[in-house]
This record gives structure tokens, sequence and C-alpha cells, in this order.
């Protein structure tokens, strides 16, 4: 099998660290050693400062949205083409934690912003490229915010308001019935069953793509 | 008279700088005694940051032609919204180092990106904004180079090829042609004259304008 890219998408404590813990372990079940993990925004030198300038914010201003999403398609490109791309062509797998769908739910549907702006973006940026499986982790944004509080302080992107992250949550969902290789994942269920069906969806994925 | 946004264009080495304050020199003498200066790219504290980043890049890996434009256009927009539009609209003129026309010709012509891609982004991130009037200093490559290599270390984007430097200039040409709101001056003349020549286009267009 050619090797693939898989991205792990969903809000803020929809546990997606556990479900990339996960996607690795099948992977190496079924025989797929060679997995580079990304991270977005980040994951190059140079996305990893931009990611700083995103989730920390400057003191003495307000980042535009426009800035916001430019800066987020300025690092992911930087990763696309210096870590994603070259990782596949070598034969490695890819796992990403975050990638486009991100931006299409937090920048589009939370933020807003034009869809006709963000369509061209993508387009312009990325052209074809795309995640050959993305697992949407869903959760309802006061379960999953509660679980992120626990964990530490909150970066800009995490302390804006609920219906910021119910906007998000709307357009992750419509994004996922119209696309069928997005699966959805319940993410409210206790981790044990959160992992295992992550587990299953990926067999049954891989046994497909054979 | 309404508050108007000048820009001051041209190659490294141009002399940008002693415009600027040819330009000032005249407004003042015109009565226009609020002038807010920006540079490109930079001028707000986000923007510096990027502007640090494109200007020096990373040690560890190359920028990919698309991060550094989104970078720059992140940094404009941020500029744009925060800075050079709010003064506008309190009655300050503003008076720019370098703005869209620069990625025109850097980016579009001496990295030579894809056309439709600079202008969907100038569109879908600027609209209709826009200098009112544009100053462009022409001058060849090895005597702008020249000046910028007296002055001190050069940067990443100052370290290109003098054939990148040509196909930057061929572009600016080809757009200043295209514009009516574009100015050249010969800055290769001494400098008395480049300043006296920008001296007289500056108080002709104010006259224009009344």
């Amino acid at each position: 099998m050619h090797s693939k890219f898989i991205v792990i998408e969903g809000l803020e404590g929809a546990g997606k660290t556990t479900a990339r813990d996960v996607v690795v372990a099948v992977l190496k079940e079924e025989g797929v050693s060679e997995v580079v993990f990304t991270r977005e925004p980040g994951g190059t030198p140079l996305a990893e400062k931009l990611r700083e300038l995103i989730k920390q914010g400057m003191a003495s201003e307000v980042v535009s949205d426009k800035a916001e999403l430019l800066i987020l398609y300025a690092a992911r490109v930087q990763l696309v083409e210096n870590v994603i791309k070259p990782a596949l062509q070598q034969g490695c797998w890819v796992v990403g934690d975050r990638h486009d769908l991100s931006s299409q739910a937090y920048q589009g549907g939370g933020r807003g912003m034009n869809s006709q702006l963000m369509q061209q973006l993508k387009q312009s940026v990325l052209g074809d490229f795309a995640p050959d499986l993305t697992l949407y982790l869903d959760v309802m944004p006061e379960t999953g915010l509660g679980r992120a509080r626990a964990r530490g302080e909150l970066d800009r992107i995490e302390r804006e308001s609920l219906e910021f992250f119910n906007r998000t949550r709307e357009r992750y969902l419509a994004l996922v019935a119209a696309d069928d290789s997005i699966k959805t994942i319940d993410a409210s269920q206790p981790i044990e069953q959160v992992s295992s069906a992550i587990r299953e969806t990926v067999r049954q994925w891989l046994r497909e793509q054979q």
C-alpha cells in the first residue's frame, strides 16, 4: 500500500493526542512502522514560530482575522512542502494533529470568515493536496473546553467564547457530512470506547484501501 | 484635501529613506503636518515579528515561496487594518516605505510566482484598498545593491542573485507602465537631482488633487 496522510481533527479537549497513539498502534499492527507525526500550526522551525505568534498573540494589538488566516496558511504550506510531501514520497506514513479542516472550521465557522476567500486561499495554496483519511473527534464544546481547562492555562484561541466553539463545531459537522474521507468518532464516550471506535474505523478503512 | 496614502517603492539601495524625507518636507510646506510613517513588511508589533522571520529566514530550513508570500500579506493586512486605515480616517497622511507593489515585483517578478495566485490574494486580502500615489525609484540592480552592500550586512532577500533583482525591476517597470497612480523617478541620478525630481512630482500631484 502507498503511504498515506491521516489527520486527526476536533475541538480543544476532544482527545486528539490519545487518538494519535491509537492510530499509530493500529498502523504498527498492520505492518506500518515508518510514521511521521505533524501538528498544525507548526511542525517546522518556521511554522513553529508562526504557531507561537498565533497562540500567544501580541499583548499590544489585536490580530486581524485575515492576518491569522494567512499566518495559518503560511505555516501549513511550509509544513506540506518541507515535511509532509517529502515524507510521503519517501514511503513514510504521516499522522497529523490538525490540517486544513481546522481552518475551515475555526476561521470559516468560528470567525465567520468569507467562504469565497477561504476557498480561494485553500485552492491557491494547497491545490489538490488533501489527507487520505481524517478522523473527526466530535465533542460538545463544553466538554472539550472543560478537559482543556483541566490541562492548564488556555491560549489565545482557547480563550474564545463558547459561541465561537459552537460555530466551529457546527462547521465541522457540515464539512464532515459533505466529505466521505472524513470519519466521525463520538469523542464524548469514555476513553476506552473512543479508542475502540478509532481502532475499528482505521482498520476498516485500511481494509478498503487494499 | 482628504488625507492620502503615499508609498515609496524601489529596489534595495534605490534611496527610499531619502525620498521619504523629501516627501514629508514637501507635505509640510503644503501645510500637511500630521504624517504617519509605515514600512513593509512591518509597522505593527506582529508585523515586525513577521518581518524578522522573512528577513532572517531560518538557518535550518528553506522558506517556501508561498509561505513567504502569505507571511508578507499577513503583515500587510495587519498594518492596513490596524495602522493605515485608522490613520487615514483620523485625517493623518500616511507615507509608506513599500506596500503591495513590492510583492507584485519581488514575489511575482523576482520569484516568478503564479500571477493568478498573486491577483487572487491581493483582491481577497486588500480588496480595493490602494495607495493614492506611489513613487517608484528606478535604479539598476547593480547600482542599488552596491549602495545596499555599502550600508552593511545583507539580509535573506538582499542576498538573492542579480537575475532575481533584474526580474524584479522588469516587473516594477511593467506595473508602473500600467498604472497612472505610480510615478517613476530616475534614482540613478545624483541625490540632489533625485530629491528635486521627487519634490517636483509630489508638488505637481498635490496641485492635481485640489
